[in-house]
């Protein structure tokens, strides 16, 4: 009976807007089949909700993302 | 003091793109309504914040869930 | 494939440490109903996780709970 | 080692519609600076995110924001 | 800069009491690593958090969970 | 109408158990008064949740945050 959550920044993938269909696919099929390996949790009742967060909307050392990524350069 | 999130995947309503703004008034009302008459909370203290889920983003049993769907027919 | 979420100040209830196992089930019960009734949801793949939150853990006005209530008394 | 997320709603801001670039980084900033100040956190691993949610799917009072806010006027 | 949230009923494990440490760490480990070779994420910047919820505040199927088990044989 | 959910590591504080109740006021307050001074929200309808997370519950860069820490020294 899991519930995973996965916030990424919406960035990357093929055209840079964020994960692809196809990404998102391989992450919930694997995040599933990993709480069924480690837990034995059954994959019928385990739910994967993805959030692509916008680069402006995400903080990190104080900055939005991509101000902080010029300073730790 | 509660604070309820409903989240949905951003299919069916009126016109196929998720719950219209009268249904989610009606989500909105009971959920409010249920806490108020099971534990006694004041409704002028409770949230409730709703977020319809893209298809691709919501994942059961290991697949993005209309792979699901065609999977379980 | 709706996943609700409900946040509840702990206290009250049967002996006054938050909602009792009854209360919590009929929480699940008639959410679950009402998302069926107004989306057409199926109960089957909904979703409901109760989170009893500690007094000194939940501010409103700026001021944890209790705190708040003293003032708007 | 802190996460923060910040929900509003989609209001206000310079044109109306939500919180700015330049408002959300000040958010970001002095959340970031008042874990650090208050808890000892490292702000590098103090993760900020920003969610605005639409009028329709914040409710307050029994009903959407908007409505609520007509009633206790 | 991602997020993941893990949420499983809190049973199982090596005592009955739901995840042990080991199988905690390696939950992150592998969650992060799929993070790391699908999106290419930087694992320094990947927070996992993960919660144990107990039986009587999951609801699945409008029931707490382990009713729903006995129903469902 | 804001909602704010703070989560730290259980650590630190007064007794090394996490947060005290004064250092939890003193979150509620000034996060509060940041959304009162940025954005103009109204303290009585913000809401704060402050959750303090196990250290084995927390993975920062694929392990349980004591043993990143032991790493990265």
């Amino acid at each position: 009976m899991p519930y995973v959550n996965i916030k990424v920044t919406r960035e990357g993938g093929p055209d840079g807007t964020g994960p692809s269909a196809d990404q998102k696919a391989q992450l919930i099929a694997e995040v599933t089949d990993l709480l069924h390996r480690v837990l034995g949790k059954a994959p019928a009742t385990t739910f994967v909700v993805i959030n692509a967060v916008g680069l402006e909307d995400w903080g990190v050392g104080g900055l939005p993302v991509q101000e902080y990524r010029k300073q730790v350069q």
